[in-house]
């Protein structure tokens, strides 16, 4: 087996943000040798990869040449140039998650057709070139819009309740999806080694506040029954089988309210429902995902106390140099860690950084999560 | 209250070894921004802080230019220039753990006098300027032999069975002190921050080799009677508490025959017996040192789960660049994390890295440790 601590073994990872900063505090851990790309000189990434180039995921050239360098290529992101990382893997450098996963994912038509070729249950759903296209006749209001290429953290997706709402939206392919009534928003984090080693990990729910309809606190374990759990658990499983992915996969799905479990999307990298495992679980989800890449043995996934994630966002009104307002007094709180993700600049929304909140009872949890949410504000300065 | 986060706040951290390199995760995770000073350009904390200085730590100008880039300066190893960072405190420079407390440890026989003067029980011992000094019918054989200053891992200690053993010691200041038949090595970490504070970690213990007299397993919590583990907590606080540090206090007693708790040394500062705290504590012991001494509110010190820790240090006869020899394997058993220091190479007894073991039962994780402890060897390519 090849050597991979401390040794010269190299790690490319595409993409510096959060997620690949806290992916290289396991690398960190184990010595390994990473070289990190991003587009933008103040990538949180920046500090604590061994090498970091300045360049961009969707240029060919800038990709293929970053990925030479390396044994292993991943990516925290999965808006990169697939070309490639294909051309990549046919000359030997070992790219996973594997390009062939990444086109079955990154164009959201694709996606939902693979589901539906793969028996997977899917809210039912047409393809259109454009949004105009979508003939009034077609499905009943409210209906969900999404844009094939390019959504995230929101972007990308509309709601529908009136013909007029479809021409404000940009001349894009698109899928018209039918709006699910449901109970639950669910998500399950399945990891695969290269080996073919499977596991998943606990039912994770993202809870809503009641009025904003967005998503408040991701609770784990889910508060839903037992045969719910099992049967999302399932599922997340089948899609990772369909998939044949290595690495991580978050498999978004909705509970509906006769309790059917339907696959809404996946994300083949670590995902901000799994950022509870860095205290909660046994393994966390960025050492599983190094594990799973390097074909190192899968870690055991289950939770060692239940956990609670809030997600720090820039306050409305607010754009300039951050200040985490009564971070103090939320760390007074037992059980509480704040995770700040490095960027300097705060705006409306921008993901700045997220708190896990742990205790062995999760109604305790829970209730340690609202005051968390209450205190703290990202605010300019 | 000043602006840690993402801000132009700036710490500085004498040594960047090991204990530099696992406090720097907690950094990174606050987005604090560091300036470390070590002797070695390859230390294994140069990534991942923001600014790395190749220097001396015991050279009066290197540490005093140093600090003076920083608003708040701890270390990660106590043989530094104490001078430095008392002219460094006088011109408003925070330093902690402070130079006093500093004085009172480095020296052993300053540290031991400490103990007689605040009635804290330790091993009965006397001062000399050599160790020819000692006279033959001070104590009775064996005893221990200890050098006054620069004993770090075990350097610096012998045990004395008959008046020729003093013959080859160093011609060093140093102490003379009872050798204390115990039943157990405990340790418990003492945390206070600067707005005076206190909380204390659960009591672990030493588990020694039954023939090598070497400990092979840290242990928390460990194995002893409510009521012995009480009082070493207790004693530790009343340690504490003279000392008055700011920061980190790791405190080593026995436990002796008839159950009593002797102090047998201190380390103000992150601490092997708390490297299980990483995965088997609420808030582990270098996240705890950060909010001591940027006096932010104390994390919870309870564990989540019990934990085993073995070191990885360099086997004998073997020279050179590293290879951890089944790995893969250990990482296969249920709750086991490899830390992995970063040294290139090893050489015998080396510490190279640490594992810990955890789970809900510590009976199961202990029997994990002897399979880890087994299988893993750190030898040379």
């Amino acid at each position: 087996m090849k050597n991979l601590f401390s040794s010269d073994f190299k790690l490319g990872i595409l993409g510096g943000g959060q997620l690949g900063k806290m992916m290289l505090y396991d690398t960190r851990k184990f010595d390994i040798q990473t070289y990190v790309l991003d587009p933008s000189d103040v990538a949180p990434s920046r500090i604590a990869c061994d090498h970091f180039e300045q360049g961009s995921l969707m240029d060919f050239d800038t990709v293929y040449n970053f990925g030479k360098q390396v044994d292993v290529l991943t990516f925290e992101i999965e808006t990169v140039n697939i070309e490639a990382l294909e051309k990549l893997e046919q000359e030997g450098v070992q790219v996973f998650p594997q390009p062939s996963v990444l086109r079955n994912i990154q164009d959201k038509g694709v996606q939902k057709e693979f589901y539906k070729d793969n028996e997977i249950p899917t809210a039912t759903f047409e393809k259109y070139a454009f949004a105009k296209a979508i003939p009034a006749s077609s499905r009943s209001y409210p209906y969900i819009w999404k844009s094939c290429q390019g959504g995230y953290d929101g972007k990308g997706v509309a709601v529908i309740r009136k013909a007029e709402d479809l021409e404000t939206l940009p001349e894009v392919p698109c899928i018209a999806e039918d709006m699910i009534p449901f109970k639950n928003e669910l998500a399950v984090i399945v990891v695969r080694n290269v080996s073919g080693d499977v596991k998943t990990y606990p039912v994770v729910e993202m809870e809503f506040h009641p009025e904003a309809n967005q998503v408040e606190y991701v609770i784990c374990p889910a508060r839903i029954d037992e045969k719910v759990a099992q049967k999302a658990r399932a599922i997340a499983e089948k899609v990772s089988k369909a998939f044949s992915h290595v690495g991580l996969l978050a498999v978004e799905m909705f509970q509906t309210e006769d309790d059917e479990v339907l696959v809404n999307e996946v994300a083949p990298r670590p995902h901000n429902s799994g950022h509870y495992s860095i205290e909660g679980a046994f393994t966390n989800q960025f050492e599983q995902h190094l594990r799973a890449i390097l074909d190192l043995p899968l870690g055991k996934t289950d939770s060692k106390v239940a956990s609670v994630m809030v997600n720090l966002v820039g306050a409305e009104g607010h754009t300039g140099n951050v200040v985490y307002e009564n971070i103090a007094e939320i760390m007074a709180m037992d059980g509480v860690t704040p995770h700040i993700y490095g960027k300097k600049e705060t705006r409306p929304f921008r993901k700045m950084g997220h708190v896990t909140i742990v205790d062995e009872d999760l109604t305790k949890a829970r209730a340690v999560a609202q005051e968390v949410k209450k205190k703290i504000r990202v605010i300019a300065q």
